[in-house]
Parts: C-alpha cells; structure tokens; sequence
C-alpha cells in the first residue's frame, strides 16, 4: 500500500519551493503541476455519469414498483464485507468496474422504495421529488445567501408559507434543516431564547435547573436536545399519557405545579402531533390553555403526523395545532418528498429565529451587497451549509396539487383502516389498540400460544416471536416491517402505510406472509 | 382558492365513520377511497423521470465545463418571483408544464459546477459523487440501523477508517453529519461530556462557566455551538493571531490561566486548520503541547484544511494534527464530494461518542435483533434519519484513488501558487499576504486611486471597489468571487481555487474581468 500518509515520498525535485517554468508549447507548470487547460476528461465523465444514470433507472426506479422483487437482499455484515469491495486504494478502478460496484450496492442495499418496505415512517418511491433531488444533487446548492441560491431561497420561502398556512398562523417564519430531531433541538433553544435571551451570550451556568414537559410517548430526539443544549435530561419531565399514548393534560399541570415547587424554571412543554410507535396525537387545545396559563412555549412535534394537515378528513387530529409556537413537520415521512426534508416552523414574526441564532459573519452575510439583503436566510441555521431540501417536496406539490397531496394522506389512512379490521378478523393477530393514524401496532400469536393463558410464559414467549419472524422475513426478503418492545409491552409489530404504490393485497401479503413464516413457532 | 385549510369541506358520507364497502369487481373501498392496486401511474411517473434526467444531463452536466455558459443568470428576488410560477395550487401540473419548471429553476441558478463560479469553499463537478448522489437519491436509505442500510454503514465505516489513517491515529470513530458547522458542535459537546460525564444528565446549571479558546480567525461556527449548547458565546475566547491568520500560542496559554483565575473551567481549545477567509493553519503541535500541559480537549477544525492531509507535498501545513482529540474535516469543499459531506473523527475509541450522544431508542436501536447491532451506529448521532453522505466521498476516492485526489489538492494549490505570481505582477492588484492554501485575499486598486496615498480617504473609497465590481460581474454573469471586509481590512477579494476544471486560463480570465470590470473606477 503506497497511501500511508506518514511516508514522506520524495517529491518532485524542489522539495516545496515554487518553480513557474514557460515550456514551448506556452504550458505553464508550477509545482511540476500543467495548469493549461483542465485535467478531467469530460467526455468521459459525463459518459459515466450516463452510463450510471441508466443503470439506477433500470435497476432501482423501474423496479421500485415490483413486488416480485425482494425488498432486500440479507447478507450479515461479515459476508457483505466480503462481497463488496470496500477498500480504497492508491489507485482508482475504470469505469467499468465503478458500475459493477454501483451495481453491487444497488443489490445489496434495502429497497426502501419497494411497496413492501414497511419499517419506517418513510417509504415508497415519489417521481416529482426524485427528479427535484436529482436537479438538487445536479446543481449542488448551498442554501445561505440569495446570490449563490436564488431560485431555492424563494422556493424555501414559498413552501414555509404554504406550510404555515396550513397550521393555522397568519404569518410565520421557518427553517429547513436536517431531521425532526435538528428541528426539535431549534425549538427548545428558541424556546430557551425567548424565555430569556440573555442565555445566548452567558450561557446556563448559573441559572435557576430549566424544565422542560413532554409526554412519555414523545420522540427520543427530545432527551438527546436536552442532553446537545446543556439542558441535561433530567429536566427533561415525562407527562403520563392514556392508554391511547395521548398527554394527561392534568399530569402535565400537576408536573408544571411540581417543578415550580423545586425552584426549577419551566420554560417549554412539547406535544406530539402522531408518535413514533403508536402514531398518537396528544390533545393541542387542552393542552395550549395549560401553555397559556403558565406563559409556556409550546411547541408541537408533528414531524410524522404533521402531513395529516393536508387532508380535510384528517386535519381534526391536530386540533388546536395554530395555537403552538413552533411546529416541527417532516414532508419527508407521509408525503415521500424523500430523506430528509423537515422544517421548523414558528408563528413568531419579530425576527426570532434570526436574533437567536445570527452570528453575522461578515465573509457571508456583508451588509453592502447591492440586492435586499433580508434574503440572504442562512444566519437563521445552525449550518453553514444548507440542503436545498424545501425544493422536493416544492416539486411534488407542483406536480400533485394539494388535493393530490390530501388524497395520499386519505388513502394511507384508509389503508390502514382496512388493515385493522383485517386484523381484527383473523385468528392470531391481536391489535395492541384502535389505532388514530398509520401505526398499526399488533402481535402476531402462533398457534401454539393461542391455547395458554396471559401469563407471565406467555408473555416471555410472544416476545420471542417478532423478532424470529423479523429474522426470517428479511432472510427471505419478503416485506420488511418493525417491531420493538414498548412501555411494558412485550415485542410487537408496527406496521407503518405510507406510499400510494401500496394496496390492499399488500396488507392481506403483510399478514399471509406473518402467519406463513410464524405458525410453526 | 380551495386549499383554506380552515374551511371544511362536505366530506364524503358518512362524516368521519369508517365504512367498508366489497363492489362487485372486487374493489375494497374504504372512507370513500378504492384502495385495490397501487394508485400512481408508474409508467408515466418513470418517464417523467427519464424525461427529467435529460434535461438534467444536457442542461446542467453536459454544461457545466463549458465556459461559454454565464455562472449566473442574475435576477432581483422581485424580478425572479415573477419570472417563476412559485406557488402551490391545489391541482397539480402536468408533466409538459413541470419540465418547463424544471429548466427555469436550472436557468435561473447559479452554476455552482461553472469552472468560474469561485464564491465558495466548494467547486466544480465531480462526475463519481455526482453519481453516487443520484443513487443515494433514487434508493433514498436512512443510516441508523444496519438492517435499513447494511450497504451505507459499511461504506460510512471504510471511509472514517481511511480518514482516520490520514490523521495519523492508530483508531478511532466518528460520524458524517450535516455540515462542518454541526461537526463543531459534536466536538464541543463531547469534550463537555469528557469534561464532565454527569452533564449529559444534569445539564449546566449550577457549574461554574465553562470556558473555550479558539483563534480570532476560526469559523462563525463556534459561537453558533457555544449559543446552541447553552455555554454563551462570551465564553469563548478568541486568541489573538499572527500576521499570517495564525493562533499564536503564547497568547492561548495566557488566556487560559487568565480563565482560571476568573474561576471559570477551561475544557476545549479548538484549532483551526484552513481558516475560511484567509486560509490559515494554527500551529497544531505547538496548540497540543499547551492542551496537554493543562489538560483540555484539542479540537481541529480542519473543514477547510483537512483534504490538504492526501497531499505528501501539502499534509505538513496539518502537522500535529494526530495528537488532536477530534477533527473535523469536510470532503464536500476541496475533494468535490457534494453539499454536504463532512465528518467528525474522534481518537477515542472507549466508545465516546455513543456513550455521549446515545438514548438507546427501544424501537430502533432493539437489543435483540438477530445480527451484531453494534453495526447500528446511529445511536451516536444527534440525528433519528441521518443521509448516506460518506457513500459520495468512498465513489470518487474508488474512482480517483488516493493518488488521484492528492493530484487534485497539488493542482489546486499550484494555481493558487499561479495567480498569486500574476497578481504580484499586475499593476493595480495587491495582495493581502502570501497565502498557504487555496485562499487568495487581494485588493483590486482602480486607476484613479493607485495615485492616492493610502489614507482614511484611499481606505473608504477601496472598500466601495470590490461590492461595486461584484454587483457588475454577476449581472454580466462572467464569474463569482467572493468578497469582505475582515478584522479592520476594508472589502477585499477572496478567490478560492478547488476544481480540476479549472485552469490557468481562468486565472489570467479572473484577473482581466476585474480590472475591465472596475478600470471606470
């Protein structure tokens, strides 16, 4: 291997003085480097990237939609280290040997567009948003400054405005940014802002414990921006929920009460709007009266059921949603604008989220430029660089409209209704609860189970099952779904429907194909 | 308009009731919706998308080498909402109507790829990355969990490893994430976590003030970390540099004990290597000897300068960076790698990282998967979906081989080299100082004030050239190059020099569009 770095090779002839030598031809050197002209072969490259262009059409778009495909093709991560090849090294592999290894990495990977890829709260295969992030990758923006990012500057814009207008605010403001998670973490720092902006230059240190309130079902993104901020996650307070998975507004209250007993500083409450594993909707109106009361921020956490705004029949799960502060929303999930696209958004118009985050670094943000300089957004992020994420899920609304975009939203929704009662009509399946949105959670009961008690064996056995199951569905490579042990609850599944190229067989495959893979167990 | 989310709309029947209804043909219809078969037309979606990427390829690829293209096609935020259909209705375009849109978004960008688009830390078109883009995009993974990303984690794990050589650690970790900015951060808040484990728990309040050094020339990014982590940004200290932009290290070590008398805690002093306006490198083994005597985290900011290590000509402006105990380092900037692409290396390897960013998310991060889920890595990261940016750097490092990418940074230093010798020689440009890096900082004087002494009056007059020449050259759309002021030096000129299609011509090109550009003045 010639690439070990502290091997001083010797370099060519002045040892780092500049030489600039005329050759005849008029090419100039310096450093023993040509610099006429530029050293890439282009036809070649765009060759390549033509090549590779048809290959990721033929081999992931068009059979993004076939369910005879596997949705992934299970090798354990000893084995795919021996088929892939891995390793870089001194020298670069022709352009052949790129497409088999684009080939190879195309096979291996999971094919998360696959209409039977149910783990996530993202699936499926959305054309407009493709062809948006393939023109992003193409153009290779960076989203701080009006002069570099014009046309996705305004694109951001125009999307924050439709999205705010769907919660319910007159006006706003918003960020997009990399995760629910990152927009989660924006919050609690504006939150912490507003309560006192003095934090942003003096820090935590000694001030009264901040306290923050979320229900215990909420996102584990929360524990960690309380860790990030210097919060710590202690003061991050857990409200009890129902059985639904909704907050007790009355538990919070009770908490609130609680913390301003301890000398703590309540500052934020966070609700969620569809959680991660029950796809639970904690109730926004009681629960902003609380906020109200108590001069708390409250923010809501909607990146998955945020999509829910856009339909008419659905929207009322959110009730009450206008009255947050902040809302974080991930078109990414339920509207498949593809991973990642997620804003923060914030019903504050008094420039907030700039006097909170600007650092004004003058080599970016100068003040003398000739355009309004009011566009120039980027001193709103915590980045430098920015994806221009906005502009996918843009181009899906273009091509969709928003009935289109409702329409998605109705038709997961019913699928999984459809899905419910399903399980409910057949022998072995048993649903944790009635679900409110795309989360159906269930377990699957061999039948060997089906005749003992609920007992204690009982239970240690069910737990046993999901993951076997798990196991051989992806060994197989059938349909991929999740399942997770939760508050007490032995391993169920969860099954997530997401992508309009899904349809009712794939729901009846879902619960053959468990009962196929399960029954001997 | 229809899509006021406020109204209600008469919904289909039975107002919110599930219905389920078996038609004769089999169809099952739920809440009004048939949900048989996938809904999207995947024929006319595929050739949408083929459509599209020609577009892509003709409009943005196959010219994006070509000189004879603008850089920019300038319009006012006024002028450019009008001239695009932004806004988002509630029936969707067709396909024709999207292509349409398509092109307007490629033509009024800027051409970040144009061999003269010199604005940034990031150039050029990489045709490997540029493909791994595109299947990243068209296979849209998450990497959290090897079972989602079996292919993307191993990618991640070969490259940090092969970064980690460069360094010059026996081991060590590390994650990609979204920018060199959020890299930072990372850092900081694990040497706060080495500082002080119980932080991640109990948060700030009540320590005594942490404190932080860092250069007066480090990245608007370290306060942007400090505000975002509750530290405050008056606890950071920024050490006086030399005349070249370099942290002098006498200066560092008097403000820690300066720190220490003040009762504060010192715990980081972050270097930087490649500084973003003038391209300076902190004297690394002189900043280690100092973190070592006093005990604190020796955090590189090396985003700019960390691709100077695969040069055996250049890695010595890094020398010393194997004793820091984190790196940050963005292939994004000078190896053409994509916006973003950055990754933060940690020496440690007692597990660190996940001790100090893991929640152990029971839903994802499941203990009893049947593969070693010590390949779940996500679990270290402040994000839930994570992008697979490692996978468009291991491309082109497999394309190019280290060697090929060493020629890179040499070609991209040597024409800096070059045009630093053509200013020298011209009349009427001067330079700020001799660079080390790819950052030239030079003045352009008009004639009418290289007759002027440089006084107060020269001085205001000079700040006005280089915004003014600015705002002609991107209204003409010949080349971008950035300018500010900095640390007391009115507006000057900052070109950078990154890509392979670049060349010596472009240079001399630079050079002549400014003085015709600003010779009026």
């Amino acid at each position: 291997m010639n690439s070990d770095p502290d091997r001083e090779y010797p370099v060519d002839g002045d040892g780092g003085q500049q030489e600039m030598v005329l050759t005849r031809k008029n090419a100039v050197l310096v450093d023993g480097v040509i610099l006429n002209g530029p050293t890439t072969d282009a036809k070649a490259g765009e060759k390549f990237v033509e090549e590779a262009c048809r290959l990721i059409m033929e081999e992931v778009v068009l059979k993004a939609t076939d369910i005879n495909e596997k949705v992934c093709e299970w090798r354990s991560p000893e084995q795919l280290k021996q088929l892939l090849d891995l390793e870089m090294r001194d020298t670069g592999e022709p352009h052949h040997r790129l497409l088999e290894l684009c080939q190879d990495v195309i096979r291996y990977s999971v094919k998360t567009n696959h209409p039977r890829f149910f783990n996530q709260l993202y699936a499926g295969l959305d054309y407009y948003s493709l062809v948006a992030r393939f023109m992003t990758e193409a153009l290779n923006p960076s989203v701080y400054t009006y002069e570099v990012s014009p046309v996705f500057l305004l694109v951001e814009e125009a999307v924050l405005k439709k999205m705010i207008e769907f919660i319910g605010w007159k006006e706003g403001d918003g960020i997009f940014n990399p995760g629910g998670s990152v927009s989660n973490m924006y919050a609690m720092n504006l939150a912490r802002y507003k309560y006192c902006p003095d934090i942003k230059e003096k820090g935590l240190s000694g001030l009264p414990r901040l306290i923050l309130f979320t229900s215990a079902e909420c996102h584990y993104s929360m524990k960690k921006a309380a860790s990030f901020l210097g919060i710590g996650t202690e003061n991050v307070r857990f409200v009890e929920t129902d059985a639904r998975g909704k907050m007790i507004p009355e538990e919070l209250e009770k908490q609130i009460g609680q913390a301003r007993t301890e000398g703590a500083a309540p500052f934020l409450v966070c609700a969620t709007s569809g959680t991660t594993v029950l796809g639970a909707f904690d109730p926004l109106e009681e629960i902003a009266d609380i906020c109200e009361r108590h001069g708390l921020w409250l923010h809501v956490d909607a990146s998955w059921g945020g999509s829910a705004l856009l339909s008419r029949k659905h929207r009322r799960l959110l009730q009450g949603i206008h009255r947050a502060d902040s809302v974080a929303w991930n078109p990414h999930k339920m509207l498949m604008a593809g991973i990642q696209c997620c804003a923060l958004l914030v019903k504050d118009k008094s420039d907030l989220l700039k006097k909170c985050y600007s650092a004004k670094a003058s080599y970016l943000f100068q003040q003398d430029k000739f355009y309004d300089v009011s566009y120039d957004t980027g001193d709103k992020s915590i980045q430098c660089s920015r994806r221009a994420d906005a502009f996918k899920f843009w181009m899906t609304w273009k091509a969709l409209g928003t009935l289109g975009l409702e329409e998605r939203v109705n038709r997961a929704l019913a699928l999984s209704r459809y899905l419910v009662e399903e399980i409910k009509k057949r022998a072995g399946f048993k649903l944790l609860m009635e679900p409110e949105y795309a989360n159906i959670c269930f377990w699957y009961i061999p039948p060997s189970l089906r005749v003992m008690k609920e007992g204690p064996e009982f239970w240690e056995k069910l737990n046993l099952v999901a993951p076997t199951i798990k196991e051989r569905m992806m060994k197989k490579g059938s349909v991929m779904l999740g399942y997770q042990p939760h508050r007490g609850k032995v391993n169920f599944f969860r099954q997530v429907v997401i992508s309009p190229q899904v349809s009712r067989e794939d729901m009846d495959f879902l619960l053959d194909e468990i009962d196929l893979l399960g029954r001997d167990m």
